[in-house]
């Protein structure tokens, strides 16, 4: 039996390590307010008093506020951490990732860093994934433990891969709310409750979100202008951007939108497919 | 039998004519190029040789390429088409709609507006739907007819409502995807193939998808500050501001969901759940 230990049992921490006690792995478990503990207590975890004595296993997993909060636990463990498995999930940059995993080759330890695609109540699911990237090693030897929270997938060795990763999804995800806000202000404008422009946005969006493989397509195909696409010239976004102000809201979201299509028109790409518009993005200094 | 004219046979025209021609109404077809009304012929429409002699059917159905070429084909038979039904589903703006509502009133037609969602090959299909609205008569006298082209929905005597519906769906679809454009650059820019990336976001975006009916119902509640909902500090995105400013990448669409959200912080509105945006998109004079 592999012994887990947790520290920090916020939400997050709570729930990872609520899912490996359900597998019967011995679990310590610290956090900052001892409180919180309690419950997992109860549920067959060991309560440390310090995190000192939470290192006393064979995978640490560390999920806690934020990139300096993981300092200021781990910093005055350097000593004892020489030899150890360190998982990180506490959201942390690219470039923080790759710190913490410096910082844990100089003091002798193991380091992988993962990036939680899930809330609290989806550990445990199928519906919930955890990217991981850095120490392989680490990954292969914990991967049944990783198992009980969800999906798992690894990045490669470059630690900051997987909250690259996590940052990437979930721009995708908040600019897409922020679409979804856009419409239903739009309708909601003209007396629409929000409601009922749900019902129909989420089967439309459902409907179109597999068009981005076709995207993808395009994009590594490294040619826009292979025959079957929506063009550019047929994507500009005037009319939506013209009714959005006819009732009388924001135009900022779909303005930027409309100059990310418009930026390759201009450039005379007009008859390539939309696709293109990830040009408009890659390249910030053809903005300016 | 219901005898059904067609005016424009663009991709989409033929599309509808075609799946008309299927459920054995009498179709009559025309086009300012002739040819292209060949292949429905050969399916068994009748040609029309001018758009006056397309006038003569119960129900004509107008797919031309905008606004203004709509009013070049109409204006010159309004005397014919008194006491006739029209369907447009040639895509115009809300007021466009109304201002072709208010022409038909005056010459004696009937108008109904529709919203095509839906590409040409999808036509006759479960996943193609048409939104209607304008006259409730026309909707219900032609009901079968638009049903073979796929799901049917009728928004209300209010001719603009069709195309404000349809575009504010499309505005959340261009927006979903320029939020792909974005991450598949940010993780692009360390090498990842988008087709990598889009085989994550597809699974990911239809996971986070339903969120959106939750977000719907905070804001009919018109209490943003429910218990239960991701706070709107929660929601700062800077470290994805940051990321894909570290990778090289334009931050114009993420900074602008950032600017959305942090207008309600700003406002003092930091606890209350991330819905609140909608706000900042509502009421376009905050942002000056
Ligand atoms: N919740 C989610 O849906 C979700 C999803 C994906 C990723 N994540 C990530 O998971 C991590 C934890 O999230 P959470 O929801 O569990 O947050 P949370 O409920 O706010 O818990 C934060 C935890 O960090 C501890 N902490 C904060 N600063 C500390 C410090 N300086 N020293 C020691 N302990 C400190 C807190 O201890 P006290 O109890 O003493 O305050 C608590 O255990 C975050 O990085 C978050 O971004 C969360
Ligand atoms: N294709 C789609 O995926 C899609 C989806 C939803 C909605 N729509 C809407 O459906 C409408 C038609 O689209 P489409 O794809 O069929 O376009 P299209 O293939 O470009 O066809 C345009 C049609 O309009 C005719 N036309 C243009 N200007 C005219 C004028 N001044 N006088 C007479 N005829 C004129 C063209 O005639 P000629 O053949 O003589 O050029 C042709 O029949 C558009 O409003 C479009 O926004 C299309």
């Amino acid at each position: 039996m592999t012994t887990v230990s947790f520290l920090g049992l916020g939400e997050m921490g709570s729930a990872l390590a609520g899912a490996v006690l359900r597998t019967d792995h011995p679990t310590i478990v610290w956090n900052r307010t001892a409180t919180r503990t309690a419950p997992l207590v109860d549920a067959g975890a060991v309560a440390a008093n310090t995190p000192a004595a939470a290192t006393d296993a064979d995978l640490i997993v560390v999920c806690l506020f934020d990139h300096a909060s993981v300092h200021d636990v781990l910093d005055p463990l350097a000593d004892r951490l020489t030899g150890k498995s360190i998982l990180n999930v506490t959201t942390t940059s690219p470039d923080g990732a790759r710190e913490l995993a410096r910082w844990s080759v100089a003091i002798g330890a193991d380091y992988l860093d993962g990036g939680v695609m899930a809330t609290p109540e989806m550990i445990g699911t199928p519906a919930a994934g955890v990217l991981y990237s850095g120490s392989r090693r680490l990954y292969d030897d914990h991967r049944t433990i990783f198992e009980s929270w969800g999906k798992t997938e690894y990045f490669g060795d470059d630690a900051g891969m997987a909250s690259l990763y996590d940052l990437a999804l979930l721009s995708s995800m908040y600019v897409m709310f922020a679409g979804f806000f856009h419409g239903a202000a739009m309708v909601g404008a003209a007396g629409v409750p929000a409601k009922e422009f749900a019902a129909r946005a989420v089967d439309w969006l459902h409907a179109v979100v597999p068009a981005i493989a076709e995207y993808a397509d395009v994009i590594d195909g490294g040619d826009y202008s292979v025959p079957g696409q929506q063009s550019l010239e047929f994507s500009d976004i005037s009319d939506i951007v013209e009714a959005s102000r006819a009732q009388g809201i924001s135009t900022e979201l779909v303005d930027v939108v409309q100059r990310l299509i418009h930026r390759q028109i201009d450039a005379g790409h007009g008859s390539d497919g939309f696709a293109r518009v990830v040009e408009s993005i890659k390249d910030p200094e053809a903005a300016a």
